[in-house]
């Protein structure tokens, strides 16, 4: 008979969202009047700036025309594209990636899961804890994780960061040398950043330890302190041990158009087993040229637009309309007596429970009591007990709401 | 050091499209006057129908209002899609498949390269040869194609069935059992289809061997004798040991546009190596919803339109556009005295070299006397040598004047 891969069967479901849908809808049932304000999910509310939906329009006109029409496109994403991220995002801030070391993609998430194809099964993984669970999963589906807890949720081949208030959400460096670690910065789900000293830190560890670093930079664009680095390629060295994920989900509310890039710079090298060093970069790019088609021509056409005058524009004015979501939240939440972090340099709020609550029983109370859906921190990983997530993707009304209704509160 | 995947150094770099690329361009400099006709590559040349134009453009302001914004959606696809699907691919042709079975993805490419996360690494593959090269390589990534013979191309653990003029282009069963078997029907790149009494033979096989069929559709729209198959699923019996995989590549002109769907009866299980049994459906949910994050919003609307009755027109249209491309190139290349296969229920023609050329040998007469570019035979695998493959993608009009240089043609 067919045999499949075992690792799946190693995962347990994961029940956070559906659970906390259940919840939500249960208590909406019994209390049909109650108008719930839902600052859980990581999802946006803005709709895409009119730079984008122009180009969109535009784009949509070429492919009615056999003239303009465009089929196959490079697995790798359009010059076009790759040329004004090269630019704007790297080449205008100082920093040294070339367009070929750019890879388009349908998103950060398909990105971050498929990089695994490229690794040995035996290569340790390292994150921080809290976590967002892909980095996880999608390890375990691989069997680089090891079998998980089934008390704490954690895998016993992973190397757990933990990142919480007693160590300032800056985790130390590993005791056990891993293969790969994964950073996510600005942080999903704490909120908080490195500074530069801090992430050079992990560079340096990396160099010395030859580790890869997955660097997550999704929320890079929210970063509102100056000097605290957008790119890890800003720190000296990490065009020798990084790959860095981008997405246009949240800069640019694209997360259901779907579209992000990963660069891959030509000096990252790995060992086969037979000691051979190969190149990070083309094994890649023959993953995606095997395995992926090339992202939407029109969704590309759209992000091309965000690059332009109006488009940057229009794209700063969005987060800043989230961002003082963000802060009117910190603001309510800290005269309410509640201990918050994040929310400064990224669209998340990681909120410690009052009184020794689990993050569980916080949940319930901010539904039951203020009608308000947060997400538990234990979702995220064992150090997440404790604490709870709030994103600043709703509208400035629904936030504002919120917002008075958690100042009111009495926890 | 950072241990990497031994798989992908054993993969050898695929010359075929940058040799004839080569080829081409050196002659093209060296015969500047020359007009070229490109009927080599699987892409189209027709823009979207007037439906999905329209679509396009309404999604787009969607995108523009808050109101009507979607951000992420369903990582299976939406509903409205998945409806549309089962309702006219499935149900009105008497199949039953559920809308919850269908996985909408951004395209054919990316499910026939992941669904192989899903099975051991020692499961037996057996693909029909001349073969689409994705099959073959997304398993020699994953380990399972064993070692390469470097003068034949050909993998030693990848069960091969050929598939030439001396079966009728009908392989026969495999010698050794399988666990996995890719067809593909009608077939890139031969053109040809299976019978029903021949498909269902291929399904009683692998529900006799608990073997998986992964059945690729990809070009079922070309068909136009009656009673051959368009789903592997008017087959008694396949729910039960075949996946599905579909594309708007083709159908619609979607090769740009990135959206295909896969289809997992609920019933396909495999077994855990401690003998649990487990469902693929589920497997393949998990891997999706931790992997990816859906199809893009405005394309899917795209495709929504192709189901109505203007669009399933206007796709019909283009569909005779190309198939009347396909028989004039058949006529001709027939009065000329060659030999060709398919271009009746599939977009391919599959040329015998005349003479006993090798594929590469007529490669260069056609570039070179005729200044057509086609697709050595040699590059789909072994048993592709001594022809080559002919596209009806091209304009009617490039379409004609290549026939006509090659009714001509003296071989």
């Amino acid at each position: 008979m067919l045999r499949v891969n075992d690792n799946f069967s190693l995962i347990p479901q994961s029940y956070l969202f559906s659970e906390i849908a259940k919840r939500v809808s249960d208590f909406q049932r019994a209390n049909p009047e109650a108008r719930i304000i839902r600052m859980g999910i990581g999802d946006v509310s803005r709709p895409l700036c009119p730079a984008a939906v122009e180009a969109l329009h535009r784009a949509a006109d070429h492919q009615a025309d056999p003239a303009t029409f465009h089929g196959y496109g490079p697995e790798q994403g359009y010059e076009f594209l790759r040329n004004a991220i090269a630019r704007s995002d790297y080449h205008d801030r100082g920093i040294d990636i070339t367009p070929d070391e750019i890879f388009i993609s349908d998103g950060a998430k398909s990105d971050l899961g498929n990089i695994g194809d490229l690794f040995s099964t035996d290569c340790r993984v390292a994150v921080t804890d809290p976590v967002y669970p892909v980095y996880v999963d999608t390890n375990a589906m691989a069997g680089r994780a090891g079998r998980p807890d089934s008390a704490s949720g954690s895998w016993d081949r992973i190397i757990y960061l933990p990142s919480t208030a007693e160590n300032d959400f800056v985790p130390a460096l590993p005791l056990q040398r891993p293969d790969i670690i994964y950073l996510c910065y600005p942080n999903n789900p704490t909120g908080t950043v490195l500074t530069r000293p801090q992430l050079a830190q992990w560079v340096e560890y990396a160099l010395a330890n030859s580790a890869l670093i997955l660097f997550d930079s999704a929320y890079e664009s929210y970063i509102t302190t100056p000097g605290i680095p957008h790119s890890i390629y800003e720190i000296e060295g990490a065009r020798r041990c990084a790959i860095e994920f981008r997405s246009f989900s949240k800069t640019a509310g694209f997360t259901g158009m779907r579209l992000g890039y990963t660069v891959v710079p030509r000096e990252l090298t790995g060992l086969t087993s037979d000691g051979t060093q190969v190149s990070i970069h083309q094994m890649w790019l023959r993953r995606q040229t095997t395995k992926f088609n090339g992202a939407s021509y029109v969704v590309q056409r759209a992000a091309e637009a965000l690059f332009t005058p109006e488009g940057k524009r229009q794209v700063a004015e969005t987060i800043r309309y989230y961002m003082a979501n963000a802060s009117l939240l910190r603001q309510k939440l800290t005269e309410a007596g509640l201990k918050v972090y994040g929310g400064i340099d990224a669209p998340y709020l990681w909120v410690k429970t009052p009184d020794g609550y689990s993050s569980w029983e916080f949940f319930d109370i901010l539904l039951s009591k203020y009608h308000i859906v947060v997400t538990p921190g234990a979702g995220f990983g064992p150090a997440g007990e404790g604490y709870v997530r709030l994103t600043a993707f709703s509208s400035a009304e629904a936030t504002a709401a919120a917002a008075s209704r958690l100042a009111e509160a009495k926890y």
